[in-house]
């Protein structure tokens, strides 16, 4: 079901590259010459976009073909074929660049991904991302980090209420705020509040919510809030988490840890694409 | 002239956070609640996005209004309040993210490339992009870097010859390939051809193309084709540059330095939004 | 936040009605000719889409202004003026079909509706809707049933893990697609489990489900099953309710009836635009 | 032809439902699995949309195949397998209520209108469809009219000229109405006016209009009407048709019964999709 | 109720010229730079396309404004200002051409068919534009014929019933085609039979068509179908007509002459934008 | 890759053609009869848009099956048969006109355009299009004018630096307009400057533009500009070129000559369909 959700920002991306026409392309080669070329692993690697990479290829020519022994989720080495394609050289030539950008992006997010997962194993936490994801990319960046081994937090607004400072100030206080969700909400909808203290941990497990999000605490505190707390509700932390920082938190008993750099901060991993002769 | 071509990437944003409705906001907040809110640093960086933060929310309720004593470009400290904004409360909650997504991650761009402008300052030497962007962000991300002080290589295959591996491969020598493109091309644009070696830095040079790009190349190869060309054509360098290696490249006297990292592995950068009592 | 989220559906309905033009209008009456127009109830209801229909009018031309002492959700009588116009004749004329359209039938859900909740008042129940809406308009007639009193199930396949018939025969029991879904889903969604008969009930409760649907069960099924559930998790009763057995149904001590026939089997109302001389 | 015309909203029903993911198929059923599907009538019905709903799940995956004895227009029973499906059952659980929410409410029009179309057999009648319809499926429900036996009026405002009483009061009358459109029209059009007594059925003659359109007028009206306009020009009633009262005005000798109950407040009928062993 | 149906048209074009920037204009000329402008005709034609202009200018900037003596139908001199504008000077440079573009072909257009009405001045003929229409302008192209001062043919597949040489051969005969559209017609659109000799012409009449179209007749054959057919149905003659030919179709007596050239021939007539200094 | 390319227009343009249906087809056709069609050539002409012809079929039935012994570029008389297709009869009456709107229109641009390629053999002359074609139609009109046998100006606002008389009256002086372009624009565009005396020739040289416009200037003006500029940079003229002055352009040893006629003036060539019996 992937080629239906994908389409349209497939075209985008084509349609800002190309424009008018591929200058270089159209003029250098001839339509009918048919090629084979390969995707290349330039650095050890978490495979994500496999699927998406062929896609921008077909949308140029249906009749484009692939092979590769790989799966998304897959731990590439520098060097590794990841897939190996047949088809129209202009094809590959023109989609080249957006085809290496869908999939350098994503197999970058699900490979930092995979540290961070990495370092919190042995502990019973669920690593998450946060809606901190590029505009229009939400979908596809949630599914890196689903292949880099973590878990997805909610999509959008529309899926969890999540109570934060600024919807607490807005109610006056969180029982207040709680108290509205309850009569509003679906009733196949959670309730999460964002916290910063101990003081309103406490409100938050008096008005019976499903989970409590420690924002921005630091260690002492949050190990204080795990006390408290004891299993009754899921915890959550949230805030500035780094690799550095990561198995601390895990270690301190939280239930979920929630990284924006999932997807703010992952850089591009290195591939290339060349013509086999 | 903003508004109209940023629209349709603002409203893909907005319908991927909200879906069927903000059901936090909508269940907890009166639809007629005014309020003020702020968007402050965190860190210190260099803004981009200004116009487009106020139109994510101005696209929720035209009726918002914003004051800033900044535009895109000024370096900011952090704590700095870069935007303030008079509206509906509900607007706020509800564009928050996705406001701050846009406005974090372009000035996150132009943050990192003003550190390698910084880095090459007092060289006569121009840094640029390259199409290694976000699909759907092409120029969006173009403009970040241009904030940030660099120039912009190509926007798409359209406005430009380049001439790489793959195209010289496919026509069996750099003379055939630029041969091609002198025919074929439109009198506008100029031909620039990647070179890895001084053998083909000669063979570029016999056939009188534009710009050079060194591709990959170490600084000992790089200065001999700078010595080689002695200014007779442009010269590009290219491949992984760093903030390290950045000023060394400068000072061998290239023409232009086309940076990837700038936008495939910028970090966004820290900001946040609250709402004044 | 209305116009940014129906702008898409009421541009569809428009440009089916008006197509390359109203010939009629054109045809017959002046470009510049002002007038006052008003929409009336032709039976009692209950307003749903007094927006809305502004906004195709509006869409037509942005001048449009409207005065009314309603808003949604509000019981009017026969005869009632809902919404007074001002304008450009044309428009009126022009927008009037498409205006009505949407406003009867999203009235005629709201009314309905009401009957629905009407009947079920003193007793401790949800009623809701489902997901057996209009294609395309899903939002919209969440928001009718929203209007008339009733409260919205999920509004698609994202936002709750409802695990029907065809779900337990993929998995080959409901512990096993508990256990599947428990593994999977994020931890703001809660799951639901469809079920027949009292040993599916059993099943459930074994397995801690959150919300427990009793699919097309007799009243005698349904009076067991809550007695065996007792308040432990919320039940749900769901399959041809109509507004003869709906008290019936609120009576045997469930939490929520869901009712298809609120959107699937709603008729529009009565209402007619008139121009004032 | 359909696909092509079809295509838009079936994509856009898909979005609203499965929006970001199913998470409950996505979570319980491997994606590989394949399964067979049956859509089976629970109550007596008149089919239409069959093509439709195979749309909405080759759209999800181009390679599930259909059998069907049956096409658009046949009257089945209930228990019927009114369409078999074989491919990926992940496709069939995330599709299952699109098609059946096209399915269910097309088929629902199609069956009403042949119960209209029964009651005026023996009568050389037309019954017709209005501009009544639902936002966005103009074309979808008058297709499910002409399977359900009836006869389609004007799809638009383009093609046909129908002066009504807005148009009158904005005109001053029916002859000055009359004279602009006959001005203004193009030559494949036929001009027809809405009347609502017997000084407006005469009227209407003198001005030799092609249709009259008897609007709201009782069955004494009505017949004085008919005997007045003697064959001379096609005669039309419409206003408040029901099911208990089209037999009688099929009987006064009209010509043309439009009803907008057809569209506007047929009811979905019973359908159900089951998973074979 | 123009800018609503033209939008789509517009931001097309503004995005097909502008591209990724105006990079000579974003180059030279500082954003903030007011100006104003004025669009001059370079010889004599009949204005069509004043609004589209305003609508080009204002898409890049709603405060554009604008001051004309002129309306669309206008004859203006060679040297007459029929456009003036105040702005920014940036959005007058990046929009000259597009506005120019649409301006001056819906000019040309509406100047050419002004010479055919002229030519036919005295007879009591229509001539009417085709459906040879440039793809994607069909609504404006058939507006400016209007401009012009001719009328309007159909304007697509759907609002008239025009059976054409290959229907005829689909079917097998005139009487079999006119058949079957007698019975599946809608009944407000007219019938209207192509035809090539005299025998055709009266297949035709005996079957009671609206109008027959003499399709590529000559002059003698014309002039026996007319004498033949004697005004009872209208007559139509299409096929290859010409500014010297017009005049002497007209004097034929036929009721329409309709003629693709207006839409397909018509080349841009010449106007120019000149900054005020 | 046209198939991704044309997709845009080749929708809109049977949208607005068909739109809710062809009542003439559907009314007289059988859905399900096969039949063959030929477009034929009335007059001799330069094929393009033989593809986009076979897409307009293909869109409305992708199972649609063609042949042709041409290409487009290939010049064909009257009478040839230029594509032969097989499919449902309903794909061929309806998608007839759009198919021959798209073929007649480009094919006409390519046959006006190879008469003025013929007319300048044997001189070493470019001769170009301009910016000055159908808003939506600007790829295709390029391509069109390719296929005639002469060479794209810029495509668009974006792909090339042209200083124009508005810019040099916007920036004060040709001189400070170079300067600024050099300093901002890319390094692969270079830098055209229009101008319309022998004063401002000289500016241009001085400041070493890429290429020199020269605007509207008569044959004298023209010989002594290509005197003074002697083969230092590319010399282009525009303005009012038309198939009797062209030649006498091309001897006065210009580099280029652009001719805004190719896309504005050029008239549809004439085709038709035909079914075979």
């Amino acid at each position: 079901m992937g080629r239906f959700v994908n389409e349209r920002l497939i075209r985008l991306a084509l349609e800002e590259d190309i424009g008018p026409g591929d200058v270089t392309t159209e003029g250098l080669v001839e339509p009918d010459l048919e090629a084979r070329a390969v995707i290349v692993a330039k650095e050890p690697l978490v495979l994500a976009g496999l699927e998406l990479a062929q896609e921008v290829f077909t949308t140029l020519d249906p009749a484009t073909s692939f092979v590769t022994p790989f799966k998304d989720g897959d731990m590439v080495k520098r060097g590794d074929i990841v897939l190996e394609a047949s088809g129209k050289l202009r094809v590959f030539l023109t989609g080249e660049r957006t085809a290496l950008n869908f999939f350098q992006r994503l197999s970058g997010i699900a490979t930092y991904t995979r540290q961070f997962v990495e370092k919190t194993k042995g502990f019973s936490v669920r690593v998450t991302d946060t809606r901190k994801t590029t505009p229009g990319w939400r979908r596809l960046e949630k599914y890196a980090v689903k292949v880099g081994g973590a878990d997805n937090h909610r999509f959008g607004l529309y899926d969890g209420i999540l109570i934060k400072d600024n919807h607490i100030t807005a109610c006056g206080s969180i029982s207040e705020a709680v108290k509205r969700a309850r009569k509003t909400k679906g009733h196949l909808l959670c309730i999460e509040v964002e916290v910063t203290n101990l003081e309103e941990v406490k409100e938050a497990l008096k008005n019976s919510v499903d989970i409590i999000m420690l924002d921005n605490m630091n260690l002492t505190g949050i190990n204080k809030a795990v006390t408290l707390i004891d299993h009754r509700v899921l915890v959550e932390v949230s805030g500035g988490v780094s690799l550095e920082s990561v198995a601390q938190l895990a270690a301190t008993g939280v239930d979920i840890i929630s990284i924006g750099a999932l997807t703010h901060s992952a850089r591009a991993v290195d591939m290339s694409m060349q013509l086999l002769k």
